[in-house]
């Protein structure tokens, strides 16, 4: 008899997308004359860069005649993507990174959610709150979690990100194995410092523990203190693995680039004690489940790195910081308290009531919609999540509602 | 401390493709006057179709302005490609899919391999042999068999295929949960009828097993008696998932595109003997583990399905079956007995020896490269795959330098 993996019946159902949409859809029914401006889910609205929107065309053209034909590639993505990763991304930042650590995938999402399979079963695993969901379900239903009770899955150490830390957690007090970190935060739009960082580092070092850093946001850090790759951290190497994506830095939520570094140092262990190098389990995994990047994609990623590219891509990211700042001083002006909004998309604020009575405020009295932080975990409630991606025009109304129904 | 999955250790090194590497730089070097024609990797040659490159340039136009820009798409694939698949590959057929049942991703690879997180691990799993090793190799990093021995996993039912079955696998004697079949195959280009497919279909029915049947291959099937898809058998949505791919039928390899259909009906069980539907099991592995194909791939495998698409598919199919005609023709000249080259781009050559001998003979003698059938499995022994995807010149030589050479 054909039996399942019992670990899928122990997730949550996820309500927060569908609960949002079912609210706008009651909210638009019954104000049909009223446009709703959406600052909740966190994807981009403009359109593709040209330099990406050229190199994307000529890659296409090739792939039309039998002589410049590409058929299977190299399952970890082209050298010149690789390469150009390894240079813009890391080695012009002091990290040493080269091109054969780099695996250019289709989705952070995606790596993040299938890193684990390289890891042992019974490993303590420490998410912080509030969190991108994927690092959680994923792990339920791999096994590595108890039964859901009172707001939260068993056998799971949570790292709560509160006010009271900045929304940086503190390092746990039971040890753990495998770290989950995000910075710039989704969906709290924190920060964390080279010193914060380090401490985490340490902690891995100490403990023989792994960290898996979501960078997928670095593009919004404009303050140049501070870190937009842990390899920038020293030892860092030996500990951790990288999650990027050219989703948020050059518009692919559509089109699909991201890559993760796994450095040749890094390592884990089996039940003996006898170290592993997890690049060769990765690339393993890599090269038997993943058939690698459509060529002309990763042509298109390619481009972000030239100088045409890189001037494109700093205009977008700034396009999108201005509405985050027009958010911010919109909030500023009304008293509410909030984090993120200047190295990142993201504006956590607090909104001194449960998370979706504020949700529902801010749709009935000003038809803006943004995400409730009760979405993200326990300690995201009373709080709720502002997107900076739309156009300034979109925004600008949006917070012009917002003052004049809340003020 | 951070432990690895151990089962990984089990996994042989893959030494198939690297050792053909090795052989044929070796050759090259000491023949630097001879040019090698490539018959080995089954990957395609031509160009993509315009009516592909055609849709693909337009949806990258869409994908430059803000007002046609796409971002995150539905995971499980556009509308317009579902119902373009579950129409024109199914329903034409009298296979009763509906666009909802289809799941789109990048790589048939991917789906066969991360298909089995949704079931238990204590499953008993059937696996023909000869087979494409990914079948295996995900299964072994699951932790699904036993260590290698004796060239085989421990814990797996093998299901041999050889000419005294004519490379279709006989039902197993002893009870099994999940069975992979692959029809018209890979390595050995066999097909199956219909008669012989349903007797797998009631097995499962009667047994309460699996059955994932990869179709990659179907667009070589010019017999119309031959089912290209398990939905055609009766009773199959209730005991089967498939696998396809435009890799084959388009050209897709380097661009990346492919399907699963998963039927409403279809269902597994948990350990109470309670029925669940892995169509809602697997759209939640897919939404929380994948973002959704490329916006422009997707747009130019749905060409594939216009009135030009179809006819250039079908030209594309018959020029690499000039190919296996050729192939077939040189074969039977020279005496050697085969199976495949009629259904399928794949000839599975009697080679009357060792499989690597008769590699070595054909590159040393003629200067050409096919892949040795032990790399397939312990019942490929002794035999090669020769595959029709070249230049009709290419083959052409490779059979006239064959013909001297072994005559």
């Amino acid at each position: 008899m054909i039996t399942i993996n019992e670990n899928y019946l122990k997730l949550q159902a996820s309500y927060l997308f569908s609960d949002i949409a079912k609210r706008v859809a009651a909210f638009e029914k019954n104000n049909p004359d009223r446009d709703v401006i959406k600052l909740g889910i966190g994807d981009v609205t403009k359109g593709l860069m040209p330099a990406s929107i050229k190199a994307f065309h000529e890659a296409v053209d090739e792939m039309a005649n039998d002589a410049t034909f590409k058929g299977y590639g190299p399952e970890q993505g082209y050298e010149f993507l690789r390469e150009a990763i390894a240079v813009n991304d890391f080695k012009s930042r002091g990290a040493d990174i080269s091109a054969d650590e780099v695996f250019v995938s289709d989705g952070a999402k995606c790596d993040s959610g299938n890193i684990q399979e390289i890891f042992s079963q019974d490993i303590k695993i420490a998410i912080p709150d509030p969190v991108y969901p994927v690092y959680l379900d994923t792990n339920v239903m791999a096994g590595r979690t108890g039964i859901f009770a009172d707001g939260r899955y068993q056998g799971l150490v949570y790292l709560d990100s509160t006010r009271e830390n900045n929304f940086v957690p503190a390092l746990p007090e039971e040890p753990v194995d495998l770290i989950y970190l995000c910075f710039p935060n989704n969906p709290t739009g924190s920060t964390i410092s080279k010193q914060e960082l380090k401490t985490w580092v340490d902690y891995a070092r100490d403990n023989k523990a792994l960290i898996l850093f979501d960078a997928a946001y670095e593009a919004f850090i404009s303050d140049d203190s501070l870190p937009k790759s842990i390899f920038e951290i020293e030892g860092a190497k030996e500990v951790a693995i990288e999650f990027r994506s050219f989703s948020k830095s050059a518009g692919f939520t559509g089109t699909r680039c991201a890559y993760t570094v796994v450095p040749k140092e890094c390592a884990a262990y089996d039940s003996k004690g006898n170290k592993h190098l997890l690049h060769a389990l990765w690339n393993r995994r890599h090269c038997t489940k993943f058939n690698g990047v459509s060529y002309p994609v990763q042509r298109a990623a390619a481009a972000v790195y030239t100088e045409q590219g890189k001037a494109e891509s700093k205009a977008l990211i700034d396009y999108y910081m201005v509405n985050a700042r027009a958010v911010c001083k919109t909030m500023d002006e009304l008293g509410y308290s909030y984090v993120g909004g200047t190295n990142s998309p993201y504006i956590w604020v607090d909104g001194k009531t449960d998370s979706w009575e504020f949700f529902d405020m801010l749709l009935n009295k000003a038809g803006v919609v943004c995400t409730p932080g009760a979405g993200f975990g326990k300690c995201g409630n009373g709080y709720i999540r502002i997107s900076a991606f739309n156009s300034h025009d979109k925004v600008k109304q949006a917070m012009e509602r917002i003052k004049a129904s809340l003020a």
